[in-house]
């Protein structure tokens, strides 16, 4: 199951307690930190989240509700003594940014930070364990943006281990079967892997998309994710205005998530010029049934 | 009267909704930033204080916890529409800061910012109105630092209006005897000014220290002030740490504030090590009795 946090669902200026964008991803024991607006060290610390168990942090771009928060936490992790090393996603510039503010703090952080720069229009896998994989796709904004894709790699088929003896299938083989291959025996006979064994728990897939306009070349990297975050700046009455402004509505993300036909969509990412939530959820569900307004604070289990 | 609002009073690590520094002083109509730790904006927007009535921002140093919330705050400002000029007095760098932040997000301020650097070790006027005036002196940190002295001016002597015709003093002398000028009368008389004046209300001065370690030299600056903001990141149990990391003790403090014959001393910017601030109290006030503990939120009115 992945686990995502939302600690920042608000767009450029923090309004009615809602903060700029942060959330937290859960893959197994690890927490992966998704974009890091203003404030978000002190989210972590009010919704009891160990700034420490992070190990990898994705900025999606260089405007300011969505990284001001991270030169903070890197320093506040140097000053908690952390040793472990952190690893980076993001545009090249970000590197520069955070080598300008500790050179002239004379910091030395007491972690080796890992810094990948993510050039504009790239796809491509960033991290790939065992359990589980982060990759980005190009989203469409004013300066170069990201979407992430997350994946909680499934368990692979599971194995019939009686069929497996009987059909005397050696055990150093096992690992091949679970991820679906096929089995040749000495004697010839070919052991197809529905025969031994049934399906397993399947990949999860969370993709991540802010901020951008509406555009369906994501469709590729989001298509059947088991859920969307997708940002809704406005509703559908400033479609211009988001037009404009490299932005989304709550029906333009309805839309791609049922063109892409992912299991739910998570909207996030409102304007300060919107107090009540409720008609992003009035306008995005009458596209798409499964959607959901997050609320800062909230844990969705995917 | 100076109001001055405190919006963090905590050292560098945020803790129990502690915030790092930011205050807010109210000289007349106009309000002044001095320091902008992370949240800064937040924090503003939590004590119902309008940003757009800022015109003038210092920064001590350039350690995260007085600065990471000014970028933010900085283009909020500009996304609110605002127009008016907007001052600021920090290190030299922390331009290179700021431009390096704006470029990488293509954002140009819809208003002028006029940066003043202070260099190292400086001592000089940095606004002179009619109604006030802000300087800086240096403290002594890990890395260069500026303490501030705030004064709101006052009224001047006030004028004997009787007396001034009695004696035929010209209205167009009013003003410099209000400065508490002597009067030669054209028949060779000298009309000393306490003839024709009484004390007007004086000067109030407020003056910052954070961050430094103890030190004498800063006595001449900030000697009477009616107020003395000054840090206290420690207990005396933790001088020694509070001297290698440029730090004060609360006993510190309390000695420079009675040195310094300040009226009322102000503590703040507490280590995150301490969740329990009457120790801080208990310390201070058994040198210098007009101490108090900064709390967020509060207005002081010197």
């Amino acid at each position: 199951m992945i686990r995502v946090t939302i600690l920042g669902n608000n767009s450029a200026l923090p309004a009615y307690d809602r903060h700029p964008t942060a959330q937290i991803i859960e893959l197994r024991e690890q927490l992966l930190l998704m974009d890091c607006g203003e404030g978000t060290q002190i989210q972590l610390q009010r919704y009891n989240i160990r700034r420490r168990r992070i190990n990898y942090i994705f900025i999606s771009h260089l405007h300011g509700d969505h990284y001001f928060g991270l030169i903070g936490l890197l320093t506040s992790m140097g000053l908690l003594g952390r040793t472990a090393p952190l690893c980076i996603y993001g545009p090249p510039a970000l590197k520069d940014i955070i080598d300008l503010h500790l050179a002239v703090a004379g910091t030395t952080l007491p972690y080796v930070l890992h810094f990948e720069g993510l050039e504009e229009g790239v796809v491509r896998d960033l991290v790939d364990t065992p359990h589980f994989k982060v990759s980005c796709f190009p989203v469409i904004h004013r300066i170069p943006c990201h979407g992430f894709v997350f994946t909680l790699k499934g368990s692979g088929r599971k194995l019939l281990p009686e069929k497996c003896k009987e059909l005397e299938i050696p055990a150093a083989y096992y690992n091949q079967l679970k991820q679906g291959e096929d089995y040749l025996r000495r004697d010839g006979r070919l052991i197809k892997n529905e025969e031994v064994t049934t399906e397993g728990n399947p990949d999860k897939r969370y993709a991540y998309a802010a901020d951008t306009l509406y555009t369906e070349s994501i469709l590729p990297f989001i298509r059947n994710a088991d859920a969307l975050y997708h940002e809704s700046t406005y509703l559908d009455d400033n479609r211009e205005r988001a037009f404009d402004r490299f932005h989304s509505t709550a029906a333009q993300a309805a839309e791609l998530a049922g063109k892409a036909a992912v299991k739910r969509l998570l909207l996030g990412h409102f304007s300060s010029k919107y107090q009540d939530l409720s008609p992003f959820y009035t306008e995005a569900s009458a596209i798409f049934p499964d959607v959901e307004i997050t609320t800062e604070g909230t844990t969705y289990e995917i």
